[in-house]
């Protein structure tokens, strides 16, 4: 599909170019201005990292041939669904959110995973360009460029539950991760434990920061140190909360509850219990995050912090169609609330 | 869009028509007759459930006309992927062997979850003929209408895991449901077991039926009688699978294994005999059957009959694609080997 054929074109035919019956299109104007598509969308879009001379030269061209942002003027009652993998068992959660909105619009969704090696992504934008969707929900990492891709088409996005730390700006749909943490570890300290430790997820994932720091925001407001032995990192898989929780539990003076990263970690940390001959919650306490199906069916069955995938998705969905159709929004990015729901994993420490 | 438009035609300007500047489409062939369009459809592709002398008619018309099943001139690019609901735990499994053929094959997959009242089923079908997709994989039960839409455009559909016997050479990809029911409760006979109890799903479901066949073929063979008594019905869900267990177990002469229809029902074994004080698998053995990811995790973690979702959903979108391309492929239906994983849950019977 010519840029011509996809919308990426508002020509005025009046304007003095070197090829009228060319298009204006982004790439014609990176073209005369010998610069890259990236860096014309750049401009266009008022971000940073562009060099000012090269700046000048493209407003210049920009203002010369009449170029205008496009706004869709056809909407293809299409979406875009992106995953970096589908592993998580909280993929169909999402899913479902997201089709209950696209449903209720009558909008067609195009998912794509883009895979162990992120092999999609190569051509992802590409064929996202070329569909013209209404927009897009990420749920993976999208890289400056490929934003900065979208927006120059006039196609908006918003990104699922931040995993880095966005620019202003960008729209979002979260969960208040900081908050959850706090509240997970204020429930175990309302119990009586002291020696409180946690699994958190890897540092590289911002909701996995918010959650320790909501950990150690409790253990400050109660008066408790944070003892250094007692902060382990583990990715967030069953098996890394396993080995955590191993270390943490087989060494003496042990902590005698712990506040995971996610629920696949507290079941790590329930098949450590049971090799070291632990009781959950008799001896240990332990707190999981998410609240997948799962939580409710294990035994004992896990307390853990509610995140509302469901309805984060059906927000996200809401906040992209809405800025596809040109609203303005009152906000473009906001968290939803976690919810403590307490299960049978929880009790008072051991006398 | 109208029909012109979506390709459902192959003119031949010579033929004696009524109005020679009306493309021969269905629609046209069907009003000219006199008769409904799934009408025409059904004769196109050779269907029952036409009267003699309508066949005839629109056959006299066709032929008349010079109407050709139209063959894509051009792909599209992209797929359909259909589901009733995604709320079983095996949705993300299908998803990810669609999306790894897809990525293979720079396929966009559109996906649509039909939803609680199968309320998205109304609009899909026509959203479907106008989108062209190249092939259509449907987790979801189509009607013959539905398919005899398809047909007449020439998109060709496999269906994943049929619930519903379907017609002869209607492509499908399956698993062996029978071999595995078999092969579960052969298991547990090996294992010393004489009292075996099944919960099987409902009988409008078809791999339920055939599980439980299975059950019964594996009792007959090792000379053992089928007791009516030990034979329960329940949903696909924990809960039922809690409340038939309840019933098997909570009575003298109990079974001293369960064969489950599905992993979730299993759990709601694991549920009863916890509050009933049996312990799996010394008093009690249970199998399950999908292999969902939460079988490795509970406790004693479970043997089950693994389907191997993710390679069926890979079979089935190859199968669908190659028909999209127009291939002659060997099989159009096929059901894929299941395999028993052994785990904690089975063990000798109590003395």
């Amino acid at each position: 599909m010519s840029h011509a054929e996809s919308g990426d074109v508002v020509a005025d035919r009046e304007d003095p170019r070197g090829d009228p019956a060319r298009p204006v299109t982004i790439s014609y104007i990176a073209e005369s201005a010998g610069v890259s598509v990236p860096t014309v969308s750049k401009v266009i879009n008022g971000r940073s990292g562009v060099a000012a001379d090269t700046r000048a030269k493209v407003e210049a061209l920009i203002s010369q041939y009449g170029y205008r942002r496009p706004t869709p003027a056809t909407r293809s009652n299409m979406m875009e669904l992106v995953f970096e993998q589908l592993e998580h068992m909280w993929g169909v959660e999402i899913i479902r959110g997201v089709e209950r909105v696209a449903r209720q619009n009558r909008v067609g969704v195009v998912l794509t995973e883009f895979g162990p090696e992120r092999s999609a992504i190569h051509y992802w934008i590409d064929d996202t360009l070329a569909r013209r969707p209404d927009c897009v929900v990420s749920v993976a990492q999208l890289s400056d460029e490929q934003r900065d891709l979208l927006r120059a088409r006039g196609i908006p996005f918003v990104v699922f539950d931040p995993t880095v730390e966005l620019p202003d700006g960008v729209p979002f749909v979260g969960a208040t991760n900081w908050t959850g943490g706090r509240s997970a570890t204020r429930h175990l300290i309302q119990l009586g434990h002291r020696r409180i430790a946690t699994i958190a997820g890897p540092d590289r994932v911002l909701c996995c920061r918010a959650r320790l720091d909501g950990y150690r925001s409790a253990m400050e407001a109660a008066g408790l140190p944070v003892d250094p032995d007692l902060v382990a990192r583990a990715d967030l898989t069953t098996e890394d909360g396993h080995a955590a929780a191993l270390r943490l539990l087989d060494r003496p003076g042990r902590p005698s509850a712990i506040v995971t990263g996610n629920d696949l970690q507290a079941l790590g940390v329930y098949q450590a219990a049971r090799e070291l001959g632990l009781r959950i919650p008799a001896d240990l306490s332990v707190v999981g995050f998410d609240d997948l199906p799962v939580a409710a069916l294990v035994e004992p069955p896990l307390t853990t912090v509610h995140q509302p995938l469901t309805e984060m998705a059906v927000a996200a969905t809401e906040l992209a169609l809405a800025l596809g159709r040109g609203e303005k929004t009152a906000q473009i990015g906001f968290e939803l609330a976690t919810t403590l729901t307490v299960r049978a994993s929880t009790a008072a420490p051991p006398r």
